[in-house]
């Protein structure tokens, strides 16, 4: 989608070179980092440089991909990609469609494997495309009843958790990918934008890419969406997911659980944007589903946007540089920091897929 | 309670002066100012220097008895007093009863001033003691019954919103109460403490008052409660109230209505610690209790706790210095920042006042 009208995605393979955009030094730069060796996709994926289930997938593709042009041995390879996230099952996803290419490959199929990841990479984006169109008309319909109502304001509002915009993606989004169609087509619409701590992907991710791209948003503390459903300020919850499972349960970014309580609560849709690459039919319930532990430093820490983009790069030893960052709580602070809740099955109303929105899976 | 073994309350009178604990200091330090005429009374609460329904409440009637000293008009100044804070109902109950006073004395009623104010402190230093009382043997029940299942751990968890311990009173606290007194008779538990975005009062002061009294507890972000209700993980949340209704909705920092929303969802007993003074028979239900807004800054920024306690100081004009903050995203973020949401009756277990436990109000 667009950062200052010229159009972007988040990785992409260009004169033989990979490149993506180091989402950690979102929103204060954009900073395009290229992916040279397997190190670098392992680290860019356990470093959240690149993060969101399906653009996870894509990047472990290309890590591959990488790894069989350096000689390494690729189910270890796959192995230690695997290791880096449990949530997401795009992941385990993409490594298994590309240890299946090498398989079928006669030599090491470096060549095939560079084939199977721009695959991936492009049907993801095709996928939120999908997703768009499925969601668009959920969007148009809440739009024009509420013209037809002639209200003083007919935009539609939509609130969303953490970040399932292109920066997850490739292009489009998948929970985005609606909003960006519906905005693009003139439907006037706002979305309230959780902040999404501890990690801020809402405030950092969510609120750069739709104000890059124009899109009106409003950014709230993720305690405040309730109050707003309340009061008939929300007209349609929106979503992503890490993982689903066979059952319809939602893993997706801690807290969207309270949300989906809180929309049901006040009869308001909730939908799931769900291409079939995070669905895990594998996996019966989300009581199945491996919940992330993280460090707690993600709690204590804020990263420190104080300084101008120049400056905001603090040296460190392998020279990438990094955001810096402040305690907001004294540093023996005991905490707990899970990446992932699971919202049931029953407070989802639909799931918009590359296939349509479904009711139940 | 204490702090370093030593104990302490929250705003005191000794040797004709007025002492307050600086909260925008913590905790980081302790910092102990003087209120020395009504105007630091205006400033102390407008800036959140005090917070919590019940300390509001004391420090406004102080700061009339400074005003009559000061030979101010007395009903101006508890209609500036009236004007800081909104929601809670306390700040008026305590205003009202100090223009009471003051009609009944003959002269400016100065003295008489004091004696309500001391009065008014005291006697939220009683109501917290005895919803403690009233609260103490709900967590007995849950230890006791957690003993004779005979589990591994028989650990009480609970779970609560923002900050309304003894920081947000006198003494005790009101959600704090039950706690410190159990505790202090040797029941084994253990507090989740909601960060509380966006001003963080979870982190900032019930971690901190809990901490330097002894009681475990674990930081978290305000979207992991449902996770934790989900998995057994809490026992039994716990809450305060700014000002509940007659028909028992309670207004409480702004995402307490989605804890309330998950205990429901998973059975565990929701309790609003409720002094009478918080208690509002003269507003029907939630929907007509005014909801503060407040600065997309306190969204914006984060308090800088990166010094060590002899720098954080700022220096400000006025020579009290500041904690100094940073930007954790861009200035002109749009941001919606409601201080407050409403818990509806029908969401919570029980109310434990000062008069014992009450069903329904």
């Amino acid at each position: 989608m667009n950062i200052k009208g010229k159009n972007h995605t988040s990785i992409w393979y260009e004169n033989g070179r990979i490149f993506y955009i180091d989402q950690t030094f979102l929103p204060w730069e954009v900073k395009i980092r290229e992916m040279q060796n397997f190190g670098d996709s392992v680290r860019a994926i356990s470093d959240m440089e690149v993060r969101g289930a399906p653009l996870i997938g894509v990047a472990a593709a290309f890590g591959m991909y990488l790894a069989a042009g350096e000689g390494l041995d690729l189910r270890a390879s796959a192995e230690e990609l695997r290791n880096t996230r449990p949530t997401a099952i795009n992941l385990a996803w993409a490594l298994d469609k590309m240890l299946e290419t090498a398989m079928a490959s006669n030599k090491n199929g470096e060549l095939e494997l560079l084939e199977a990841a721009l695959d991936i990479r492009e049907s993801e984006i095709e996928r939120s495309r999908k997703i768009g169109e499925a969601g668009l008309p959920l969007i148009e319909e809440i739009y024009l009843k509420k013209k037809k109502q002639g209200g003083s304001d007919n935009t539609v509002n939509i609130l969303t958790h953490c970040n399932a915009g292109w920066l997850a993606c490739v292009e489009w989004g998948t929970a985005t990918a609606p909003i960006y169609m519906a905005h693009d087509k003139g439907i006037k619409l706002h979305v309230w934008v959780d902040e999404t701590r501890p990690r801020n992907q809402g405030a950092k991710l969510t609120a750069f890419e739709l104000g890059a791209h124009g899109v009106p948003y409003t950014l709230i503390p993720d305690n405040t969406g309730g109050h707003l459903m309340q009061n008939g300020m929300v007209d349609m919850a929106l979503v992503g997911t890490d993982r689903t499972a066979a059952n319809g349960d939602v893993a997706n970014k801690i807290g969207t659980y309270l949300k989906a309580l809180a929309a049901k609560d006040n009869d308001i849709p909730f939908y799931v944007a769900m291409p079939y690459s995070s669905f895990d039919p594998g996996t019966a319930t989300g009581r199945h589903i491996p919940i992330e532990e993280r460090s707690g430093d993600e709690v204590r820490k804020m990263q420190d946007g104080r300084r101008k983009t120049q400056d905001v790069r603090r040296k460190t030893k392998d020279g990438r540089g990094k955001i810096g960052s402040i305690l907001i709580v004294p540093e023996d602070t005991p905490v707990a920091n899970y990446g992932f809740d699971i919202t049931p099955a029953r407070l989802v109303t639909g799931y918009i897929t590359e296939e349509g929105i479904k009711d139940r899976l």
